[in-house]
């Protein structure tokens, strides 16, 4: 194992870019934030981001858009890279020539923002920043398919910009929209990845009308968003017309595993959904990357679990008896989804971290060397994290 | 091992009772029956139970309401005993004092649909029935408690009935209403066990225009909207208030199992929902039961995982590092959906039995004592099968 495979790479980590910040400063309906005065006359920023944001939005501060903020973060959890993204909702309010243009603009100050970074303290033969970046496409109704394309190539371009977050609503039909097709041809042939992400959770009625603050559409809404968008991306072939698409699923993909043997059999009792696939549904996870933000070793365990079995369900071959946690291991990630979940009290580590590191720690069945691959070796592959 | 053990017993089996679908056949909106004649000039029976229904409803015969079918399919598969219950969307769609009245109704008919039902071959000291029921109540909005709490005395003191199958909706407010209280004091005193099961899944907007059938709502919706209501359940604090509460979740528990984790982080950072309860989120799973319908045996290890962790998030104890999957095992229970998921070909063997019965065998970690307690033992000793 290379020097290399012993760093520790974050790639759930989120920015609001100054541009992008000020953006939503300048804004009175969600997304925006807003410059509130407390009790105590101090000045506050709250960030709202959901139609009918629980409490009044979520206080934000440097953490949020200053680099330094990012970098200290990363100092005091020894985390060694982070693969930066823009936080939700990306450009999805916005019209699209506009989204157009900052789509361009905070590709630029993205790639500028990690190629100003500092190096690793790797001694190994390569030089390797500290940040690298997802860039953003101008995803949204009316968007032209070529200026899609050219902010791919854009992407593809910049060098310290390894892949691109997109949100689930597509040009407005979701990702299962064939109008996508050549968007995602362009990107598999960049070889740039896809970090999915989710926003809009589900319809709030689910969750009735109890306070529990941000708990249900974060800890339900969000993986339920993101499980959704992943099967109908399935469901619609996605992944037989272009099987080289690197597409990373953030939550450890949902409840994607969970519930992908009772989706293979629902297709299974559907002929006419089951007669557009080439696989078994569960054959499909085994080609998609998961960060391993889901906070337990046993959800860690049982995701490397689903994703190595995928290639028992190939057709024609016969199932497989035995998972086998460290081919699975090699598709996972840590993340902290930074700057969100801060600590209750500012002096603590984040529990967002040492939650995950733990539970990377914890999984039962894979090696030291499958533990490092996750912590950082598998990114370091992945995005091909050199300069 | 007594020879019960070895008894194979399905938990998750549904019934329109007779009466029950000459009402859907009354009946010209959702819920409904309605007898279509088909382009050959045959007459056949459609189900609609959904808004916006795909597929114009699904095909309904006599597996539905007639016991011989029930007997013939679990003849066919090995099935020694069903514990039944009404299919959804149970009297949710019906004004109270009808629901009243039909509770009382459908619930007598399912006494007598169980003790008249033939005995099994079992050579242990008890007499044991092929058929037990779950009963129903009358929730539906405007019903008083009075009248809710007379029929949860009704099914406790039908020997045949052992516990009662319930919707998500409550009286209107969903189920962490605390106008349930004396529900779930009355249900926990007389120790029945709820089943609880979905049936409106999530807003439909969230499965996008392509016509993908029933694959959505079931494959996602369904694990969706029980996650959410056993989430809502765990924040109310109602395993705190109600410690002995019975509650077996459908299909394994749908997404919960998955998303415990980030439940508990998500609970973590909001100083409020946290206060309200006694315990870390992932303790509550341990104090629920969940059928084995899940469709693989990756699924099956990780939720007996899950349960079995919980102990090591009781307020006070050090965390488990090693979950025990057979005594996770213990609160899990072989069921099958029957009469939905039929085979496409009619003389086939279902497959929503063979693939969960597989799934059980296959799981890792599971002993064969753990297995016989899945496919049969548990479930004799939770509902106590014997005359």
């Amino acid at each position: 194992m290379t020097m290399a495979s012993r760093l520790l790479v974050d790639v759930h980590t989120h920015v609001y870019l100054p541009r992008y910040a000020s953006l939503l400063r300048s804004r009175s309906t969600v997304p925006f934030i807003r410059t509130n005065t407390t009790a105590d006359g101090l000045s506050e920023d709250r960030l709202l981001i959901l139609e009918n944001e629980p409490s009044g939005g979520r206080p934000v501060g440097p953490q949020y858009w200053d680099r330094e903020e990012k970098l200290k973060f990363m100092d005091k959890h020894g985390i060694d890279i982070s693969v930066v993204s823009t936080a939700n909702p990306w450009l999805d309010f916005l019209p699209a020539a506009q989204a157009q243009t900052l789509a361009s603009e905070l590709n630029e100050d993205l790639e500028q923002y990690c190629a100003t970074s500092p190096s690793t303290n790797s001694s190994g033969p390569y030089k390797i920043k500290r940040l690298y970046g997802f860039g953003l496409l101008p995803l949204v109704p009316e968007v032209s398919t070529t200026s899609v394309l050219r902010i791919v190539n854009q992407i593809a371009s910049l060098p310290h910009l390894r892949g691109l977050i997109m949100g689930t609503r597509g040009i407005g039909q979701g990702l299962d929209d064939e109008a996508l097709d050549p968007v995602w041809a362009a990107i598999e042939k960049a070889g740039l990845v896809v970090f999915l992400h989710p926003h809009y959770g589900v319809d709030g009625s689910a969750w009735g009308d109890k306070d529990n603050g941000h708990v249900l559409p974060l800890a339900l809404g969000f993986p339920f968003e993101t499980t959704t968008s992943a099967t109908r991306l399935i469901l619609s072939g996605v992944f037989d017309r272009f099987p080289n698409l690197r597409l990373l699923l953030a939550h450890s993909g949902g409840a994607l595993a969970a519930l992908s043997s009772r989706l293979a059999s629902c297709i299974d009792h559907d002929p006419r959904a089951a007669s557009r696939l080439k696989h078994d549904a569960r054959y499909y996870l085994g080609k998609l990357y998961l960060d391993a933000v889901a906070y337990g070793p046993e959800e860690l365990g049982f995701v490397s679990d689903v994703i190595s079995r995928s290639t028992g369900y190939e057709a024609g071959t016969s199932i497989s008896k035995t998972p086998d946690r460290s081919l699975g291991s090699q598709r996972m990630f840590f993340g902290t989804d930074h700057p969100f979940f801060p600590p209750l009290e500012p002096s603590e580590k984040w529990k967002s971290v040492t939650e995950n590191l733990e539970a990377i720690a914890l999984v039962q069945g894979w090696s030291e060397e499958d533990k490092a691959g996750v912590r950082g070796g598998n990114a370091m592959s992945l995005f091909n994290l050199r300069e």
